[in-house]
């Protein structure tokens, strides 16, 4: 059995649980703790706590494939519906913030979930605590700088930069030791600049990524401009995308770079930017359905699979 | 292995299941579903729901004993605490809120969290829908309604009537099953008009109660006028329960009334009462300790099982 590191967040991150579930059972999701929204952005504010909802999607993604297993994962995905304070709140996060508040490290509250769960693997926080994105942008009318996860993800101009708040935050051990005994290291799809950038940005992290002998694969974006959501500002071409991603580690080598073929609109400059990274693009079908801003959990599985080899499949 | 019902609710009840589990494995606890205050009244405005505390707590109360069932046991009763709209609210009641937005059934979602808990036995509602109770009092002022059951605890002056609102309400057919194969029920402690009292006015579940072959244990409250809490009010002595209890039921037996020694102060009036209703006092010390409101659970266990006869002890 092969040994997988998922690192991203949110939706995107999920889905490529699904998928590698499919493939191993040693899987290791590192999740980023900028979220500043929703359920997890009240229970921020009201808690010394990371945000829970990121990790709550993870611990979802990679529940027993029982009775047991989905039923829990239904109950932690709930979201309460009503005119009162709960609206909105997903039980798992609620299930997440009084574990925490009673135990401070929260990967002994994680771990409890995922025994509930009976996750395959472990889900991991990609820092000891909550972490907030910031961004600069040239816009028409000039720099602004965002801050924010859905901000940064919604921003319209051309970002410039891009750090999180507060810097250098600490990594957790156990995210190390599994990057650096990993067989395969995914990083992403994801809100770009708020859910995958953002695993560059705790050094102690870029540097066990790039110490390991993993090999790497970086999943793109569904291009949001054909999304009917609008949740994603699409400013940037798969080619930018790696561009900036290689400016925030210039020294890390990529395998591979899995991307959607709707997406790719000059596939030189996108193989020659993956070329940068030492890696190569492999484009294939991965979206849901045409117009789809989602990977399809059974395409990414296919390509994945075919990607780490015959021997993990199965 | 007898098989045991336990009605009550509060933290009463908690105590009954805490000595009962220690006698037999093979236990139905039926809780009282009128509370209105704190994390449950709030619960039971923003949702249409039951109130899930008494619930809960008879829930962790046959909890597994082992370090899944008392870890789990404990998440459920951590109460949030914050600046924030979730202070106050307990872990568990927030479960059973989502286990029952999500199922309307309200006994599927109790028995999930059973499951997750590992619980000895069963915990069962009282009745379908959440009850009101509304007492009518005699004070030096006049006579006055009150509604609620904190209300109805702690109001002060002699009680003239009771009543559950909506009246007539609806009994489970999973409780009215276990009161018939029982072979002991118990009664209380607890707040005697809005915890104990309540289980008589549920028609269909007096009516088990007087066809049912199984003993009756009616355990009754201690002298709250030397709490320092000051919760309930405790105008009525331990004969005036049995004959306000009785009133609500007069044909219904009961077998024993156990009663803490230090809050009978007319033994020959005692007797009486509960010669009325076929049965006998038995006066132990049942006292957590000289001044304390709570119910010590080994005196409990101990009392309990000298009634319920050896055969059944172990």
């Amino acid at each position: 059995m092969q040994k997988v590191v998922a690192l991203g967040g949110g939706h995107g991150l999920a889905a490529t649980l699904s998928a590698l579930r499919q493939i191993t059972s040693d899987i290791t999701a590192v999740v980023t703790v900028a979220d500043n929204g929703g359920s997890s952005g009240r229970l921020r504010e009201e808690f010394p706590i990371l945000p829970p909802g990121d990790l709550r999607m993870a611990l979802a993604a990679l529940c027993a494939d029982d009775e047991w297993g989905r039923t829990w994962a239904n109950i932690m995905q709930h979201r309460f519906e009503s005119d009162g304070p709960l609206n909105g709140h997903a039980m798992g996060n609620l299930l997440l913030a009084s574990l925490w508040n009673e135990n401070e490290d929260p990967v002994i509250g994680l771990d409890r979930v995922g025994q509930l769960l009976k996750v395959i693997g472990r889900v991991l926080p990609m820092a000891e605590t909550a972490l907030d994105i910031e961004g600069t942008f040239n816009t028409s009318t000039g720099r602004i700088v965002v801050r924010g996860q859905k901000e940064v993800a919604t921003a319209k101009g051309r970002i410039e930069s891009l750090r999180v708040i507060p810097e250098n935050p600490q990594a957790r051990l156990e995210v190390l030791t599994a990057i650096r005994v990993a067989d395969w290291i995914t990083m992403g799809p994801g809100s770009w600049f708020s859910s995958v950038m953002p695993h560059l940005m705790v050094p102690m992290q870029q540097d066990a990524l790039l110490r390991t002998k993993a090999k790497k694969i970086l999943i793109l974006n569904l291009d949001a401009t054909s999304s009917t959501t609008g949740e994603e500002f699409a400013g940037s071409t798969p080619e930018e995308h790696l561009e900036f991603f290689h400016s925030y580690a210039p020294e890390l080598k990529i395998d591979y770079c899995l991307v959607d073929s709707s997406v790719v609109r000059n596939s030189v400059a996108l193989d020659e930017a993956a070329a940068k990274m030492g890696g190569r693009v492999i484009a294939a079908d991965i979206r849901k359905a045409p117009g789809s801003v989602h990977h399809d959990v059974s395409k990414l599985t296919l390509h994945l699979g075919h990607i780490m080899g015959p021997k993990l499949v199965g």
